[in-house]
């Protein structure tokens, strides 16, 4: 399983945001949006092997959504579509523990914080070591929104491997893309590997 | 300049769409929203030097907006933004030539057969050539929105080059990412290469 966690500072925590300012009153909800479509979408088929969690830190209690590929149905690629998606979520009570919000998305209470302790992860940061030259990759990435992480953010990812996607820095949708070719360029040459040894 | 061209092949071509339904009626308005926002966006910075064509092909007469970074004001990352720039560049009358819409953003009517008699365009194709294995990329590359080339365009583009960005087969939006992503290495592998002569 591939994961991806992207921090929304700002994002909304609650379902009364309109989908038709996502960027101004629900606090750059968009990013949050163009990640679950960069995450999910090939030509004409999802990738299942995918989880995406939104770490919504924009509203009075901080709320993480999960998105998994392997069992989420009527997404559709827009980003009207993923709002309207993280809206019925957020319609979800939110507690301690991850509860089914609507197939393929789970909704609880809490942040950063909580997903590492339960996954390794890996962050990116354009003084990490390139994708393309590490010999593995890590399954799990964090990244942020538009906003840099906070300093409380710094202090509980300090220890964790970094990576770059390459010389510029990259909107994190489109981190999220260049990844998810690395990731299906390694599946390739392996699949090739065992296809030539057989 | 680094030159994308996508073909909208229900894409409207008057003013009058809802940006609350890009996919539905405004013929996948959508696909075109996501192409503009990976061709121009960086971290708090814009690619001036990346050309975007939207060639539409929903209404009576097709109708080609070209977007260029030099020159374009105004732009926001979300799908409605950019929806809502397409909407006031359909707004200007279109003739034989290309006109300015608002800064930045130019209409004419034509299509596909008209661009290709003005740059060399190559097409994006599971089959042709890996990006990361050409010597040279060529500047100007020809995508499709969620359908397949149509025969008639099939006709005027068989005799161009093809090249692929990887194993699986992407949405076009994602498809200019990962070219992006390879020009900014070669680029920077360039710079690096001159750094190391001097």
């Amino acid at each position: 399983m591939i994961r991806f966690a992207v921090i929304g500072h700002k994002a909304v925590t609650e379902p009364t945001f309109t989908l038709n300012d996502m960027p101004g009153a629900a606090g750059r909800m968009d990013i949050m949006c163009r990640c679950i479509n960069t995450s999910f979408f090939l030509s004409h088929d999802m990738r299942r092997n995918v989880e995406c969690f939104l770490i919504l830190k924009g509203g009075e209690t901080e709320k993480t959504l999960v998105f998994s590929g392997e069992t989420i149905r009527s997404l559709n690629p827009d980003e009207r579509s993923a709002g309207a998606i993280i809206k019925k979520g957020l319609g979800t009570d939110a507690g301690d523990t991850f509860k089914k919000a609507a197939d393929g998305i789970r909704i609880r209470a809490g942040g950063l914080k909580e997903l590492l302790a339960e996954y390794p992860f890996a962050v990116l940061d354009e003084n990490g070591t390139d994708i393309r030259e590490a010999e593995s990759l890590p399954e799990n990435f964090l990244l942020s929104d538009h906003m840099n992480f906070t300093e409380e953010e710094e202090e509980l990812i300090k220890d964790l491997p970094r990576y770059s996607v390459g010389p510029r820095v990259l909107h994190a949708d489109h981190t999220i893309t260049v990844l998810l070719n690395e990731f299906d360029r390694r599946e390739a040459g392996r699949k090739e590997a065992d296809r030539v040894e057989a």
